[in-house]
Formats: C-alpha cells, sequence, structure tokens
C-alpha cells in the first residue's frame, strides 16, 4: 500500500474531474471483456472502477480478474460523474493494488440466506446496503435524541448498570459482585433518574438494559438501549407532552436527513411525515370499550397485549396514547390518580402501523406513605429502597417521567418487522455471537 | 398546589420585573427578624426569595420559618435583579406554598462529612452545587464527543455489553445466559468496533465497560463509560491526530460553554486554554531514557506506571503521547511495528497535571497470520475469536482506534483527583449502593 493520500466516496462528488486515490471494498464485478467494473463500497458510499483494457494495460487487466467479493483495495484514476447514473461516481482506474484478497467462500453471497446463517455472520451482514441504512439512521436517531435534550437544557445522567438487591422481580441477570454479594444488571435507570431530577430539574438517561426473559418474539431483545427523561415538576399531562414533541422530532429529523437511506429500506416516507403532536390520546377505559367493540376479550383491569394494541392503532396514522391503566396492571412507583384511585397517572404510547409500545411513562407515587404501601403491597424488599424512599420524606416533588425503547422506535421508523436487525450485535435468548 | 404556570430558575433573567411562579428546594435560610431570606435551587439555577415582614402578612411570615434545608416549595412574588449580587435573582414573595417538608434530620448539613457518608447519601450529594457542576460539565462532554463525531461523518455503533467466551481474561464480571452458558460483561467493545469499521468506514462506541478487579486507587471504577473510535484506513500515525483533535475539541468545548462551572470548582482555566493540538510525542524508548533520568528504575520491555506518567507529563503543560511499546507489554491485536518488531504500533496519551492516562490506542493487527499467532502465544480461545479473525481472512485492512475512558477525562477537565465524583452513582469493589 502506498501512502498516497486517500479520500472516503463520499467525498469524491467535491472532487469530480480530478484524480483520486480511493482504499475500499469491491462487492461486485462484471466485464464486457474490454470494459470491466468493479462496485466498491468503503462505508461512508459507493462508487464504480471502471478498466478499460485498452487503455490500462495487461497486468492491470490480468489483475481485475483477482477482484472477489470483499476485497480490498486501493485504486487510483480520474473521479467523473457517470450521466446514466449520477449518484455513484465512476473511477476510471490508472492504478490498483490489492490489499487484502478475500476468498472465494466469502459466507454472504448474492442469494437468499436464513436469519441464523446472517446472524451468525453479523459481522459482515452489516455491510450489506440495508443493514448500512439502518445502522445510519440509528445513528441519526440517536444524535437527534442528544440534541433535543441538549437543547432544552436536559443534564444526562449515566445511571449504573450493576445495582444491588432491587429484589423480587423476574428476569434479572445476576453476576457476583466481591463481598457485596450478588448485583443485578439494570432494567431500568428510572429510579436513579428520580433521584437526579431532584438534583439536576431534568434529566434523561441513555443506556443498555437488560431482561432476562425467555420471550422469543419480535419485539423483545435481551439487551436493549432505553432513553428515560425525568422532569421535576412535569405531571402526566406535561409527561405526554414532552413525549409527543419529542417523536415528533426524531422521525422528522430522519425524515429530513435521511432521505436515501429510508428510500433504501422502501420506507413509505409520506407515512412519516405525518408524525407530528398532538397525538390522539385514548383513557384506558375507552381503549377497552374500543378493542371490546372490535371483538377482543380484553375486560377492564387487564394490561393491554400486542393484539389489543394492534386495533386501537388501526384507526390512526399517529402513535396513539393510552393512558390511566389500572393500579395492577402497572409497576408499584405511578402515581395514584386523584380522580379514580381505582388507577394510575400513566400512559403508554403505541406506534402506529402495528409497531406496538414504544413508550411507557408515568407521574410518580410522590407520597412518602402510599410509596412504601405500594412497595409492601408488592413484596419488594424495602431497605433496597430507603434512598428511593428518601426522596419522598424530604422534600417531595412531583415529577414524571418516560423510557423509550430504541430499538422498537427504530425499528417503526425504519418499517423493519424485527428489532434484531436494528442493534448491531443483537443479544436473543439464543444469540450471545458474534 | 396549584396549577399556575411555574418557570425554572434558569429563564428567571429573561422575567425580571414580572411576577413570576417558581418551584424548587430550599438550601438555607437567614432573617434579620424583619427580613428574611430563603435560597432556593431547582437544579437549573440558584436563586433567593425574600421575605419583607410588614409586607407579606403574619401568616406568611410565621410559615417562613417552617422552610428546612431542602423543603420543596411553590413560592410567587416578583422577580428582581439585586444590584449586590446580580447574578442570583431575588424574589420578592408574596405567596408561599410547602410542597414537602423535609425533617430537620435531612442527611447533608453545612457541615464537612466524610467520604464514606456521602457516597451513602449520593442521591442527595448529588444536589450540593459542587456535585452539580461535576455534573454539568460531565454532559458538556458527552456532547461534544456526540457532536466532534457526529459531524465528522463517523456512526455511532452500540457494541453488546454481553459477550460470550471471550476467554481466559482477568477481571470479568459472569451471568448465567440461559443455555448459551456464560456471559461476560465486556471490557471494550474494540473488536466489535473493528467489524463496524469495515462496514462503515468511522464508527465510536459510547457505552459503559466492566472491570471485576479489586482496585482501590482513585483512577478505578468497576464500572466505567468509554468511548472507541475506530476508524477504517487510519495508521498509528492518523490515529494520533484523531485523538488530539478530540481531545482538543473536548476541553475547549468546556472552557467555551461551562466557565461558570469550573469557576465553582475552582479550576484554574488558563491551563485548559493551553490545550491545542498538537500535543508532544515521545517515543516509549525515550520515555524510558527520561524516566530512568529522573530516577525511576523503570526498565525497557516495562509498561509504565503512575509514577512514571507522572515524571513524563510534569515538563509539559499539554497531554503527552508515549507511542510504540513492547510488544509484551501490550494487547494481542496492536500491530507489529515493522521497523522495530519488538515493539507494537500504539500509543497512551497521558494528561497533564498528573492526571494520568486517558486514553489508549494503537493500529489494529491486520495480518492474519500474525494475529493468529498472537492470539495462541496468549493461550486465548480462537474459537471466540473466529469472526474477528474472518476480518482478516476476507478484505483485510490497515485499521486504527483507540479508547478514551469518560471519567478520567472529565476528572482532569474538572480538576478532581478521584474519579468517584464524576459519574452520578460510581461502583467500586466496596461500592454497589445507592
Amino acid at each position: 500500500m502506498t501512502t498516497a493520500p486517500s479520500l472516503r466516496i463520499s467525498e469524491l462528488p467535491a472532487h469530480a474531474g480530478q484524480h483520486v486515490v480511493v482504499r475500499a471494498w469491491v462487492t461486485h464485478v462484471r466485464s464486457s471483456g474490454k470494459v470491466a467494473f468493479a462496485a466498491l463500497r468503503d462505508g461512508t458510499g459507493v462508487a464504480q472502477a471502471v478498466f478499460v483494457k485498452s487503455q490500462v494495460g495487461d497486468d492491470l487487466w490480468a489483475r481485475f480478474a483477482e477482484l472477489t467479493t470483499e476485497t480490498s483495495v486501493e485504486i487510483a484514476g480520474e473521479a467523473r460523474v457517470n450521466p446514466r447514473a449520477p449518484s455513484v461516481l465512476d473511477i476510471g482506474v490508472t492504478r490498483l493494488e490489492i490489499i487484502g484478497p478475500s476468498p472465494s467462500d466469502y459466507p454472504i453471497q448474492p442469494k437468499e440466506h436464513g436469519i441464523d446463517f446472517l446472524l451468525d455472520h453479523r459481522h459482515f451482514w452489516l455491510r450489506s446496503p440495508r443493514q448500512r441504512a439502518i445502522m445510519v439512521i440509528r445513528n441519526e436517531v440517536e444524535q437527534a435524541i442528544h440534541d433535543f435534550f441538549y437543547e432544552r437544557g436536559f443534564l444526562r445522567v449515566d445511571t449504573p448498570i450493576l445495582t444491588a438487591a432491587i429484589g423480587e422481580r423476574s428476569g434479572l441477570f445476576a453476576t457476583e459482585y466481591f463481598e457485596e454479594g450478588t448485583a443485578y444488571l439494570a432494567q431500568t435507570g428510572q429510579l436513579y433518574g428520580e433521584a437526579a431530577a431532584a438534583a439536576f430539574g431534568k434529566i434523561y438517561t441513555f443506556g443498555p438494559t437488560f431482561r432476562a426473559e425467555k420471550s422469543k418474539t419480535r419485539r423483545h431483545l435481551t439487551e436493549f438501549w432505553m432513553i428515560e427523561p425525568e422532569v421535576a415538576w412535569n405531571d402526566s399531562e406535561a409527561n405526554m407532552k414532552l413525549q409527543e414533541d419529542f417523536v415528533e422530532f426524531l422521525v422528522q429529523r430522519v425524515v429530513q436527513r435521511r432521505r436515501p437511506e429510508l428510500d433504501e429500506l422502501e420506507r413509505d416516507v409520506s407515512k412519516l411525515e405525518r408524525i407530528t403532536a398532538p397525538f390522539p390520546r385514548l383513557n384506558y377505559t375507552d381503549a377497552v370499550a374500543l378493542v371490546q367493540r372490535k371483538g377482543s376479550t380484553a375486560k377492564w383491569g387487564d394490561d393491554l397485549g400486542a393484539e389489543d394494541e394492534a386495533l386501537i392503532v388501526e384507526d390512526y396514522d399517529k402513535p396513539v396514547f393510552v393512558f390511566n391503566y389500572p393500579k395492577e396492571a402497572k409497576a408499584f412507583y405511578m402515581k395514584e390518580n386523584p380522580d379514580d384511585p381505582r388507577t394510575v397517572l400513566c400512559n403508554d404510547l403505541l406506534a402506529p402501523e402495528g409497531f406496538g409500545e414504544m413508550i411507557g411513562g408515568s407521574q410518580r407515587e410522590d407520597d412518602y406513605d402510599k410509596l412504601l404501601a405500594r412497595i409492601k403491597e408488592e413484596g419488594l424488599p424495602i431497605e433496597a429502597y430507603d434512598w428511593y424512599l428518601d426522596l419522598r420524606r424530604y422534600g417531595t416533588f412531583t415529577h414524571a417521567g418516560f423510557g423509550l425503547g430504541l430499538e422498537r422506535t427504530i425499528a417503526w421508523i425504519c418499517g423493519i418487522q424485527h428489532i434484531r436487525e436494528v442493534i448491531a450485535f443483537p443479544r436473543m435468548m439464543h444469540r450471545l455471537r458474534p
């Protein structure tokens, strides 16, 4: 390899007509016998190397035959716009160096592969145009999340993954922690987020969370990323307002900046353009009545399952809030609804097109006695929640927050049915590698 | 609590002269008998509530006596600039509502507390001005990291925390993973980052990493955050260039935007203003000679310890690169130095003022046979590295990357000696709560 300064493929359009050097991988080749083409990718874009037999000389022409799928190369030549394919620049090759050959048994071939095979070769599968488009959109969503909160004065707080005995809950991954006993991998950063909201006013978390659940649905991973804002002095109403502003911001940011990737995924962008606040809001009781009219056997008091959620959203082209669920269907920390103490001040936000729940949120119980009673009712170990109760013992405060599942949100934006495709190296019950 | 629209304290300056409602916590009180003051904080800033006995009426004046440390209140009154303390707005109180009383045994009092006591009450300690300043700077650094890479076309890739048998290495937290056997908490995302660099060109990771080490130094946590960029086609030289540009960007961003918080920490900002690229570079061999001249017993072949690092940086007012360490002192994946095969193409970046190593980086071994030999030499389980070796088997590529320790970097920028203070809820050998 020479030390000639090289360009990324994404930089080529600014150098049309110039002599350039590019380092890239070959994705496929074809030859007419007089002119040969090698499609190139370098992660930033795609280009096409053009070899004209009468110009490149016999040596170089012969070396073209060595170019197999995923051979890495350094190519020099003139960058030029091909009028018939203006989005992919040609490079009229004058020099070719093979950096890394690629044996002919490269696992991913231009044919259908089974999902297990693709996941076993995730390190290569990520190189495909479709997977790259998903990861580019994921990156855009993540940056948009940080920008949204930074611009609004939220502090990001990194809550711990290793947590002490938070008790009798199921689905916890456990690990030995020196002489402190067992540590559990966090399922949520919310409780820590509440402490931080009292200190900093408006905060959000952004980190991995873990569920050791034997779920094999298309909507479950054992390791997934959650964003959990928590805001002092927000009530449930303000909490829903924040959610719809947030989701609108994320979706419109992707629409504005990642159109080529949405097109690569054949996403119907008009459906995303419609995602603007406010979102429709359904009281839980009304939602149950609605799904019952549509034939569901759900009855008041049940949590709503995926099928009920699908029935609810089918009448809407925006995400739908369902709010104020029965107490027994939801977590202990949600604030009792003063207007109907059978219920709590909470909401789920259901994505349109049947993509299911992407947010769960609530106003938090800020009454010390009520919270203590709920912890006891649930049989949770009180001593593990002493610091959490402290937040109500000293200067309690109205506050609310929510958790947005990153992979579910990205899957919806991308129009991808199974969330295993929207994270680089998914973790599922039967999947711990690569 | 009324439903009057309230303002955050940070919004008050724009409302000077107006009637405002604020919800906040009381940090301390004082009274002359005729005029009383309550200092307020709400996480976004601080303000002062002023109670004039002759104006507020007996009821309200009596209620002032109930205001203890960390009582939460809603206060209404006129916002006004106090010429003697223009940075903290006064509120001339006309209404006071106590939302959450705070018993007089509030744990954190205006006196010296031991570090264990403070860490036991971290949920309250975070409310102090100094801790808030640190967390505001942490937030600024984190946003700056994302902005730096986003603007340069890097993709953020979330690498897995739960990883399969990566083998015989020490200091791993382990957890049962269904029928897949044991999973280990990731110590680094680098190997996955290399796969992603081949797919996307330029990537970075940003996530928690774990070390189950019985270290009790001021520079170790069991759970800490790392940022790991990886760039296809970068060599060790380009890797160091990226590091110095990155560190300069982070430091200058904090200097520009977080001056009040640096002042709160009494940080000597002039020392930070000097942090501009390029940074001095010392060959490992020269570095050993330097510390030997200064009395160290280090000899060629050793890794450099904290004391040697302090000797190296004391002559400089910028971070210092030490590059190309002996092979046996460094990890198996670093590329052999073609000019001196006893060494590898790597670098550490040492913070000035004795804050120690904040980055470790290297060009990666891209030769399949050499990498395989190194994996065997280290006694690592080859089958666990099959996908990693694949990256060299098919279209290998020059690439380099580094890992920046987030807490160490923030500790240096803040001028904080112990990194336990720069993360919201630190995890150490003897610390798993709150």
